[in-house]
């Protein structure tokens, strides 16, 4: 049985080597030009965490194993590498709950409602804004759901799955590839993250135009609160009022517990055609994009780098905007689609050296071939680099919001400025597009810049803050698909209507009358 | 200022004359075949509302006027239609109240709140489930919406327009036009609703696929709660929490009046292609939609009617179910859609005479030439036809549902069983498809049978009744896009989860302690 490493992404034999980091540290100090410190850390260790703060309960499946608590402590943003990487863990879960069932799940609330532990629900703690990290809390059980890791029924005539929450990305697809489908959802944590994590955080995936949230994949949901089942019928779509299953996207483990889901699934593409575009500016480029998201195309990848990102991920020269555009099609071959994509990609100075056409592949779907084909493995691999980060001193580190066409390039001039403002000079920060709407883009922005050491928590904070205030300030959200958990809060709250928030407080509160679902997250 | 009529579709010079009624008892009873009495009555005429049981404001948009009153008690439902047509105006609103502004909404609000007396949105007054009827309510304003009914921005890059939820359909499209962009919302009530009702009760429009509800065209929702403003960010996309949108989506004026939204909006097409397609029965047909609904293709008409249905209102001679296919867009030729998707037609026996192609045109759009031309002027005329049926002794309703496609077959077959029993032999029910999903359709009902003169509503409500538990122990939805409203309470509430109608009612008491905002809707 493979352990995953308690600090970096991956499993514990995943962990970089000396060698890798040291090949990181030059490839990075290359490729952005910033001028790191040269120093290399070791990670720290599995610390001792301190002893639990409250008696277990007599269940076989609920552990108090320091691996076990100190491993369920953080998800995978920056901030939360950095603290393991340094062996700090700041509030580890008291008890870990690996429930097999329903039945284990119910005698975890009930417990957990009895002695007053909060539940910290955790699929596969790859949130990035502190959502599975019991911040500030008293104790707390960590619910690790990846024991309901089983696909439950196909129904291949209506293409859906019943799915129990717990199953990772990968696990979901192998159960599906039987029946000729896929979910084909592929978030950048598809390795390590869950549908119900997925369903409760809103996750966004593979596809670039319409399906671009789990929401859109989601046929009906089931949960756990304490005071029931919350299910939803299974229906391709319903007008009996305010949706059960739209107040269960984003509850972020808030409201109950997801178990299952019939979820939407689809054949593998057959047809694809890809070509990577190059545009003289990213203004111009995103003029091209957002021609291509009002025309009804529906391209499955419609992915936009700024010059520098295309040089720092995609073999650019830092001269050009990359665009990504791609369509696939289990159903028929693609080509007219293509044609006018790239007939509009033309008319915004766009060019590309070939369309590259054929059948399926790899899971990444679309974006094969030429500088596409970079990216794709860059996509999933990602994860894996950061984790060499922390040694080298590379605060390294992403946002993303969405904003309405006619804002865009205000808003992005005043969120780059004031992340650049915050960066101080010694650092970069590079936008992309990963979602395209005919109203408006989903701009994604990550930020380089050499780390100070023992400090980079609040670097990182006060550049968060920077981009953070900006956002709001220009009229975007302050996530497009990385939910709110802790880490949003501050910008959360004041993002939301007030009467929202009083509904949302007195729901949570009728279904969750103690208050123990993980806490602190929305309300 | 032409009136509405107080009892019929449309406007007061519009209800039926004498030779319009005898000409619907002659076509009605030739079409259908079914046995009319041949009784021709005659509509009671507007009668005396019993007095205000409430003092009304000291506002100068409100008004106790009789007609204001009885033509604000009722929506447009075939059983609402018969009560009318009799003078029989169940429990009128003791005031209606027409605000120009949210300022005078507010007071509205405020005295309702001190006098506890109920508050029912009023848009177009056009639910056909009770949702404006202040049924079996103490004291009741009608909050009728009308005057905010104003186009307040548009916004060509984004393709997005703000608009005051008071605006009726053919407003809004001619308040757009002269950016040349419509909303393209087309639901059968556009004459007649509006957009503030349309996001109340997740109304469905034009599109067979894709935007099939109100919902998918929502950017952001403004509205008014007794304890302040509901109003989400303008963006394209958020995954910021649960969705404020998605909990106003539904509400059914229950958490709030809605005042204006910011909608997506869109060029008038001007490339077209549709066919009229005949399949040998509507078991293959629906096969035939299944696959082009999973192909990836979006028709912007998928309209399935079954052989009787097609027979009645397109045309048809009884023998083959019709299909009307159409593809259009303000982009791009639509020509390979458009053959893929006859090829698939084709593949399950599918036939048809001709495929018409060109530029824009009326609203129907897509749907003209042949008989789908047919369907279109019938589409929008229907609710005038309606209008005879009280005096010729027909009751004519529908009730839509939806359904995946593995249990269709069965589906069809036991809620079409079910009211063929309640009609004890006596009638017609036929079936058609309105929107259609990846996973399964919306199946769309119409009950025609000769009326048992004045017991129309017992009558009518006994074969809602078998409908409904059927469609219930089925497995389908008791409303694809009808909404709640008080006529669908008996099977919605078994419908939703337990814990959900727990948060709802916890949600509704936390914005609207004193339970003003349309009692008996949802909660």
């Amino acid at each position: 049985m493979r352990r995953r490493s308690h600090w970096a992404w991956g499993y514990a034999d995943e962990e970089p080597s000396a060698a890798d980091v040291a090949a990181a540290a030059g490839l990075m100090a290359a490729v952005t030009g910033l001028k790191l410190d040269g120093v290399v850390e070791t990670p720290a260790g599995l610390p001792e965490p301190p002893p639990p703060r409250v008696a277990p309960p007599p269940f076989t499946f609920c552990t108090t194993d320091p691996y076990e608590r100190i491993s369920h402590t953080y998800g995978q943003a920056y901030r939360d590498l950095v603290r393991a990487f340094r062996g700090r863990f700041d509030g580890p879960p008291d008890v870990v709950a690996y429930p097999d069932d329903e039945h284990d799940l119910i005698r975890v609330l009930e417990w957990a409602e009895n002695t007053g532990v909060a539940v910290v629900p955790y699929g596969g703690g790859t949130s990035v804004v502190g959502g599975v990290e019991p911040r500030d809390l008293g104790p707390s059980v960590s619910l690790d759901l990846t024991r309901l890791d089983r696909v439950l029924e196909v129904d291949e005539v209506s293409r859906a799955a019943r799915v129990q929450a717990g199953m990772l990305g990968p696990a979901i697809d192998r159960g599906l590839a039987g029946h000729g489908l896929t979910l084909r959802h592929f978030p950048q944590s598809y390795e390590f993250s869950t549908l119900g994590g997925w369903i409760a955080t809103r996750a966004g995936g593979h596809f670039a135009t319409l399906a671009t949230h789990i929401d859109d994949l989601v046929e009906s949901v089931r949960a756990l609160t304490p005071r029931g089942v919350w299910e939803s019928r299974r229906v391709p779509g319903s007008g009996a009022g305010i949706s059960p299953d739209r107040m269960l996207l984003g509850s972020e483990g808030a409201l109950g517990v997801i178990t299952e889901a019939w979820v939407r699934v689809r054949p593998r593409p057959v047809h694809r055609a890809s070509a990577a575009v190059r545009f003289p500016s990213f203004e111009r480029a995103a003029d091209a994009v957002r021609e291509i998201s009002q025309a009804g195309l529906y391209p499955s990848n419609c992915r936009l780098l700024d010059p520098v990102e295309a040089r720092l991920t995609s073999g650019g020269d830092g001269t050009y905007a990359l665009l990504m555009l791609a369509f696939e099609s289990a159903d028929h071959p693609v080509g007219a689609w293509m044609d006018r994509g790239l007939e509009i990609a033309g008319s915004y100075g766009g060019t590309w050296d070939e369309v590259r056409t054929g059948g399926g592949g790899g899971q990444g779907g679309g974006q094969g071939g030429g500088q596409g084909g970079a990216w794709k493995d860059a996509f999933l691999r990602m994860p894996y680099l950061r984790n060499a980060y922390p040694a080298i001193g590379l605060v390294a580190e992403t946002f993303e919001t969405a904003i309405t066409w006619d804002r865009f390039p205000a808003f992005h001039a005043a969120v780059t400025g004031a992340v650049r403002d915050a960066l101080g000079g010694a650092g970069i920060v590079t936008c992309r597009f990963t979602f395209t709407y005919p109203d408006g883009p989903a701009p994604y922005f990550t930020v380089l810049t050499p780390a100070r050491r023992g400090d980079e928590i609040a670097q990182w904070d006060g550049i968060k803050r920077a981009a953070g205030e900006a956002i709001l300030a220009a009229g975007g959200t302050i996530t497009h698909h990385h939910a709110v958990g802790r880490d949003h809060r501050p910008w959360y709250d004041r993002q939301r209507p007030d009467p929202f928030a009083a509904a949302l407080r007195a729901a949570k509160a009728a279904v969750d009358p103690a208050g123990v679902l993980n806490p602190g997250v929305l309300v």
